[in-house]
């Protein structure tokens, strides 16, 4: 049973304001909590879950932490999940310190524009398969912390970095970096292969990049089309474009 | 305004057995209806609209067919609509006839099990992306004429062609054309280019391909993985997949 307080306290983390308030984010699924859980990053505040799920998870979590545990009923988590159909398990954690990322020597992921959350959380679970450990996200993209994001990260949410910020401002104070846009008339991505240090810019779902941030590009790249579709979905173009220059 | 039989009807057609027995399905917003008006196949029975849709875009449907067009408030349109958020236009389509497919000198998509609807939308939209025109659905993929797969087709649902079927028995029809089955130990996509002739497997988001299906195989493939995500999302892999092979 958890008191109405703290059943008011989650409900308010659906919303981002509070999140930002209260430094801290919701995760719900076995899947995601767990992998959330083994993150040497992120720390749980609290788990709740059915009687069922601690039986059987208790003592794998036990083993190297001490995370404040509590059985509920699944009326309960349905009162406090953001999901529409609750899963067994949901976990309060602790925001990420904001850091700043340095693009030097690796590939980086720049995200201008992404509102839609299944997205976001599918294009970090992306990052993640390809080794990239940082985003920049425009200060417009959807909140990371939002609870469909870190569903749809499928877990991927503690080993890859994210940081918000002016994407324009950020882009020219490293002048030496390739910039390479996602764009409709470029080159074709299978040119570039092999990618050590570059940033990736994918545009917003339906608008693309931005003017200002295109004026910045090294280079246009493009999926090249084949069939009657306008576009792709942001997340599998990442997705294609990752795969080919990785 | 609309009789309250006819608002049955469309809310009826919301689930799947509705849909089999009308042989109709809905579709919402501009550019999912604009494109299937367009497509030659797919048949509009009635379009219901916004009075500023309709201002709009009349001119341009009625050019050239005669679609019993109708202007009716926001309120209405939140009653038949299967969006949250509901869109300015709905329009109510026949089904497509139920067609064979034939794999003999091109790609085709074969897919297990594929349950989520946004996926199944992804994919199809993917598939127009690259000139693949046809897709076979094992029997438990989820009704391509779902109102959240026809939405996250993005108006593909015309151009690409689908069957359902049993797939084992399905595949074993065609013993000349190589299957490729995506699986987790298999060979590198890079490996396979300008593939002309051949059947891609993709399986279920978290279950993989069916062992039925697998033995059927004659190329295991593999989305090379680098950093630490256990999986990718069944349309992000369709997408590298196809990226890669056509």
């Amino acid at each position: 049973m958890i008191s109405k307080t703290y059943t008011k306290y989650i409900q308010s983390l659906h919303q981002k304001k509070f999140r930002d308030l209260e430094n801290a984010f919701i995760a719900e699924g076995s899947k995601v909590v767990m992998d959330l859980l083994t993150s040497p990053k992120i720390v749980c505040e609290r788990l709740l879950a059915t009687q069922q799920w601690l039986i059987e998870n208790e003592q794998q979590i036990r083993k190297d932490s001490h995370i404040p545990m509590e059985a509920i009923d699944a009326y309960e988590l349905d009162k406090i999940s953001a999901l529409s159909t609750p899963n067994q398990v949901l976990g309060v954690f602790k925001k990420l310190k904001a850091g700043s990322i340095d693009p030097v020597g690796k590939v980086t992921l720049v995200l201008d524009s992404i509102q839609d959350p299944g997205n976001l959380g599918t294009i970090i679970r992306i990052a993640d398969w390809f080794g990239v450990s940082a985003i920049i996200c425009s200060d417009n993209c959807v909140d990371r912390y939002n609870p469909k994001v870190v569903q749809s990260t499928m877990g991927s949410l503690g080993r890859v970095e994210l940081m918000y910020t002016h994407l324009a401002d950020w882009l020219i104070k490293y002048p030496a970096i390739p910039i390479y846009v996602t764009a409709l008339n470029g080159t074709g991505i299978e040119s570039i292969k092999g990618l050590k240090e570059g940033i990736i810019v994918i545009g917003n779902e339906s608008k693309g990049v931005s003017d200002e941030i295109l004026d910045l590009a090294n280079e246009k790249i493009t999926i090249p089309k084949i069939g009657g579709a306008e576009s792709l979905n942001a997340a599998v173009a990442t997705g294609i474009i990752l795969s080919h220059i990785i």
